[in-house]
């Protein structure tokens, strides 16, 4: 077990290359959203951005792009009905975020379906949220495995690895982890990394942070990162230390520390790690 | 008669124990927000979020979605039609507002009756603005009186209660309390609390907050604080002090405080109360 | 002639009465914003309630009640369809605002008509942009001349009075104030004020705050004051002189002051105005 | 070659004259912003007002408008549909803007079409974004095009000059340059503007800025820039070099610079700059 550190941020987070250009930092696709948990792709989406995703797209319901919009005009937008625009703005992403707000109808199941159908061997797939539960109730298979990363919580957790929360132990999360042959990111009050080779532990975390929609704020930083860094283990590593961080940073000054304000201050602290290296 | 005091709030503000998450801070539903007050319900729901509720969901009328949205992705939206989605939300939540924003329409009628026939034995329930109205209008009794909490001002009170404004003696106003059985925050200038046991007096309170959405904001703390604070007539007595706590703080640079604003400096304000103790 | 200055600031803002409610500030309703201008009567409302007013409504057209809510959710919202809700509305108020973005159509023209001739003897109306361009296209006439404030800037007046801009002397001006028996407030970049007894003229101005939306800010201000202090002309002067005195002070150190921040700042800088008594 | 510098912002950015009005600084309207680009042409609106322009109109999709208002009530708002409102619009224009999230449809080519068919010999126009690609493919020409500036980037200048990225050198530029007859703004980490007469390079620019938006923040700070001062070559000049140098100060402290924070900073720098000549 390793236990992520300050050095996680500094290995990642490094002076940008002079002569790039949005694409550089990589073009990221958000799929979540439905008529009431509209807000959790908006804070997604919010994270990416402001982690430094060169362009970042969202299909969500009809109902949210106006609020997405207002909050982030920096976000392109397309309605979520499965057609053309719909898998060409897919085919464009280096990494492809599916499930804050998705929830559990035919209509969300069918978005997940197509996404796993359509994933490149180029793409990166994050599943969060109710596409995990939907990713376990369907039996659902992964093409290209060691380019997914799962991000359940417990209770999601039990849901695809089978196991339940009292047998969360690493070992058997590391045998779950070699058959599904993707990244987990077991989020709890100390979150952990399974990948195939190593087992990371976060040793920061603060009650001020539990309050809805950290995870989704998580998902898209993760997001972010991916897009932007290219070692790809390094790059979740430092997501997940970097989410922390910031929280309990806020969390001296703040009882609650909402997920928005994670997003915000993502470009300060993202700054501190590059000057500290 | 008690005078609340900073005690109230160190006595209820106190360290989130370390290994929690957001179910460990509560679920509230919030209900209210017709066409014309929508406002209202984004307020109490800004409130209720800032104040450290776990997961906030607001029902409201369908037109106000985008904003709430907008203002607050942390919470969760449904239209305010009545259907099993209502119900099934309604069932979730350890605290439930009513009021802010309603209407008096027959449609506000019918949500009232249905949330006031649903409430579980282990739900608490705030009823607040035009609820309270068409509560007296109505009629209508209280299945866990016990767990229920009015907060009318003054021409409410007299509407619930049939006391002219003049006749609201704390004698008069203890003996409608023991008749409803259910806690009232009775708000004006100087608020008083009368529960079955006890008679509070808030003797904090500015006329810089005399400014329309005050109320709705209050509503959202009470129902923030009674979701994530066990002992409730202590959580009661502190959102009212801290209400009024912040409102004077910030009237000190300011000739008018904005109820958004004081929902704005929830999260430093209770970690100020957290570290007094 | 008289040079209004920091004295009438000091001579109307005054500590609040500590017994008051939201009712002592008195009540707006503010009506306009079609479904191009409709970012005028948003910038209304917000420098009414961030002036002060107790509660304040705005009817205009269903298209802009969202970014209303989005950005006030402290202001009530009607549609501005003439129906038995919009004239209970308008009863309800202690001033009336009419003009902001209402644009010149038989609708818009409509609403007007409907607003004079309901005035009560009670009420203060405030007519201002296209509102005022209507009315001299009109002949419309005024029920309680005592009771109205015009908001012209010069070629507004120039319809209003019937006199070109340059036969806009001190002289002449007061000649028309006479026969509309109305208080006129000319604006330009030292603003003047026209009531039967006196001449005010404004010191101040920076074209800083050259900028669509200064006019629909003021108008809210004007509104706002009207509401809340007992002394209209008094009140009148202190808007005008107050508008000015925070453009010059954020003009010290931005090129462009926009007009929301203008009311964004108003309840600082009435704090001050309070504590220099 | 000239290279930019702070001698370009002071040429320009000057005390405004103390009898102004908001005529004085101009009249924009800006086209763009479809159902998915809908925050490019917000993000140009922004820009536009904060950089001084007088009045801002959008014309844009009907979807947008409410974001718009939101983020910006200063600004006027136009569905996009082709109408006598839509041509009595540009008509008013002393400088339009198309281009930012205009889009590639049918529709958006009958917008281009009409409005370069309709400028004015008194009227600047900015060719940005999609509108560059369109004006391309169509082989369309120019009526005024020494009033006439596009901002491609590289894959755009391609488009529009037939020259491939590796062959866009000084002297090929310069010679498409004197074919089309407009001032070309190339747009690159170090960004280039090509008028009949002279070729300026912009040492500023930093990666931190390479992020979706940063485009459409330029094409609007250019307009308002144009609109409100006299020398045009000079304007565009100093709005190049300002809008890196703002980025460039920003990402001292920010890992990534949101191209909305450029605007919002923009009256700040502008002040500095009238402030050292």
């Amino acid at each position: 077990m390793k236990e992520l550190s300050q050095e996680n941020l500094t290995a990642v987070i490094q002076a940008r290359p002079q002569d790039s250009h949005k694409g550089t930092f990589g073009r990221s696709v958000l799929i979540g959203g439905n008529e009431t948990y509209g807000g959790a792709i908006i804070m997604s989406a919010e994270a990416c951005v402001k982690a430094g995703c060169g362009l970042t797209s969202v299909i969500t319901a009809e109902k949210n792009h106006t609020a997405l919009h207002v909050r982030l005009p920096e976000a392109m937008v397309l309605d979520w009905t499965i057609s053309q625009a719909f898998s060409d703005l897919i085919d464009t992403a280096d990494v492809i975020l599916i499930g804050p707000g998705l929830g559990l109808t035919t209509h969300s199941q069918q978005i997940l379906a197509k996404v796993l159908q359509q994933q490149q061997s180029s793409q990166w797939l994050v599943i969060d949220g109710s596409a995990i539960t939907l990713f376990a109730q369907n039996n659902y298979s992964l093409n290209y495995p060691k380019q997914v990363v799962f991000t359940p919580h417990q209770m999601e957790w039990q849901r695809l690895s089978g196991l339940e929360i009292i047998e969360q132990t690493v070992a058997n999360n590391q045998a779950i982890q070699k058959q599904l042959g993707a990244t987990i990111i077991l989020k709890s009050h100390r979150t952990e990394i399974y990948t195939a080779s190593s087992h990371y532990r976060n040793p920061l975390g603060t009650p001020a942070m539990a309050t809805g929609g950290m995870g989704d704020t998580l998902a898209g930083m993760i997001t972010g990162f991916l897009a932007q860094f290219q070692d790809k283990e390094a790059a979740l590593c430092a997501a997940v230390y970097l989410h922390s961080f910031i929280g309990e940073a806020l969390g001296k000054e703040k009882y609650v520390v909402l997920p928005t304000e994670i997003s915000k201050n993502l470009p300060y602290y993202m700054k501190q790690a590059e000057e500290k290296r």
